[in-house]
């Protein structure tokens, strides 16, 4: 079995070496949003963060520990990672190419080639970028995976590490799940607090691989993941170390239909005046949909990234309603 | 002839009255637009103002002037001050009736009424809007005008006040001009710092009377004024007082196209990841359409608006183009 050996020292120097190089994300509130549900909510915006996605954090990190000779890089990604990674390398001076399915937005695409990253288009299933993502790693590139990987989980824990030091006693973080990157290294971060609080995940029901598999006390395989979901950055199968990390730190993942996401993300835009992709409003969707687990507690929500067009989101919102 | 009596003393005053019940909104900055644009701008976030606009400020102002037995206020409004009026007299538990052009956009009106205040339509002109407002007025409301109004003013200025204290050394103020209340306090705060950043004022082609205003060397009046923009917030005549200031004190107004308006309002959403009404976005289209004008300098860009829907910000992209 495939175990992550990460530990807190981990994490802290991963954070010490990329903090030079990533942006420190403001924390934003809003009383309206407070007073619906019950909760004094942080949102820690990393759709701010360069790329427009918290993905910086671990490609940095994956991107720092190469030796200087390292031909180039490579991953799959439906754009965020890709973004990041293209943005990693290239202040390296590192040679980057990105396998993308190819039902990926476009503002994600023109977001990986903005950094010099050459995209290599394969269809939109787990096996297809797999297979792609092989390819280029026999041409010597180095592969740097989305998510299942411990370079990139203790990259992405800075985010809650980050966040501590700007919101005090927080009871509760909320993470996306997706590939579970971000929230297998904030579970790790959150043990790092003298009382930690509590990790609760977040998925869209159509990609819901990470509570059935939760459910079923062992993770389910891609002949039994078939993503169907408008958060695009969460379509990803739970990674073996992730799977490994959540069922062990987690305390509960909640799925939220895409009506009760684009709800979430209308809301990020009314209240905050921040563009949200469908993916960084789950969290928030998480809370709005399970007053009980955060009234009157203090809930950190991690707004995980803001790469759509206009377009896409009015289209998102149209298509799936609100609640 | 109207004039405005206003000195630093007015605004210094006015901001220190304020300040405990109003946001210190955060500066924004872009790699990317900086280097398009040759110049360092700064992005001074009024949208993230409580009432998602800059307008809170004078109307907190004006509020605050009033003595403990009046029996409430009145405004006309395209949304953002009916919204900031709303709201400061919500907090001093005063009643608020705002009159609204009958084509406002829809999350100005539900901004309105959030905070309490009834609306009154009428036809979208001037000459409708002021004499709905002293029918309210002649009932004992005290009228508390959008622009034309040294409280207003005094008000208004303490955005630019805020902003000297947040960046060091600009060398340009670029500031959306519609009533011209932002615009002249702005420049009246500029003139109490001991190297004045010039003011440079963006105004709509469709709404251009200040521009032709100046022209001439006199204030265009209504029947010469038949405005025609996306940016609804810029509507307005510019008032008397706010021509005088703006004579005075502003190097120039240019000019933006709605399409110039809308490729900035985008910008700001991809490089940024903000949500910007059009006038909120039409500094920023100023600065794109004559770099000469701010290449190589420090320049403040006020974004001072962000109330808009998804739906109604595609429909202005796919109405306006981009260019």
């Amino acid at each position: 079995m495939i175990k992550s050996t990460l530990g807190s020292t981990d994490l802290a120097e991963a954070w010490a070496s990329i903090e030079p190089l990533i942006e420190k994300t403001p924390v934003m509130t809003s009383g309206h949003l407070n007073e619906i549900t019950g909760a004094q909510l942080f949102f820690k915006c990393e759709h701010l963060q360069t790329t427009g996605s918290f993905k910086l954090r671990g490609a940095t990190h994956a991107v720092g520990l190469l030796p200087a000779d390292c031909p180039g890089v490579a991953t799959h990604s439906s754009g965020n990672h890709g973004a990041a990674l293209a943005c990693a390398a290239a202040r390296r001076d590192l040679r980057a190419e990105i396998v993308v399915p190819e039902n990926a937005g476009a503002a994600k695409l023109a977001n990986i080639r903005r950094h010099g990253a050459r995209v290599h288009f394969c269809r939109p299933d787990q096996a297809s970028r797999e297979a792609a993502l092989d390819a280029l790693a026999q041409q010597g590139l180095e592969a740097i995976p989305p998510y299942d990987d411990d370079r990139i989980i203790a990259g992405q824990g800075s985010t809650a590490l980050e966040m501590f030091t700007q919101v005090d006693g927080l009871d509760a973080l909320v993470v996306p799940v997706g590939g579970g990157g971000l929230v297998s290294g904030c579970a790790l971060a959150a043990q790092m607090t003298k009382v930690p609080p509590r990790v609760i995940g977040v998925e869209p029901l159509g990609a819901d691989d990470t509570a059935r598999s939760l459910a079923l006390g062992q993770r389910v395989d891609n002949s039994d993941h078939h993503p169907d979901t408008v958060a695009d950055g969460l379509r990803a199968l739970i990674g073996k170390r992730n799977f490994q990390l959540v069922s062990e730190l987690v305390e509960r993942v909640v799925t939220v239909s895409d009506a009760q996401i684009m709800t979430a993300a209308l809301a990020i835009w009314r209240e905050l005046r921040q563009v949200t992709e469908p993916s960084g409003a789950t969290a928030l969707a998480g809370v709005l949909a399970n007053p009980n687990l955060f009234a009157d507690r203090r809930v950190g929500v991690i707004i995980s990234g803001g790469n759509i067009d206009p377009e896409s989101f009015s289209a998102a919102l149209e298509a799936h309603g609100r609640e």
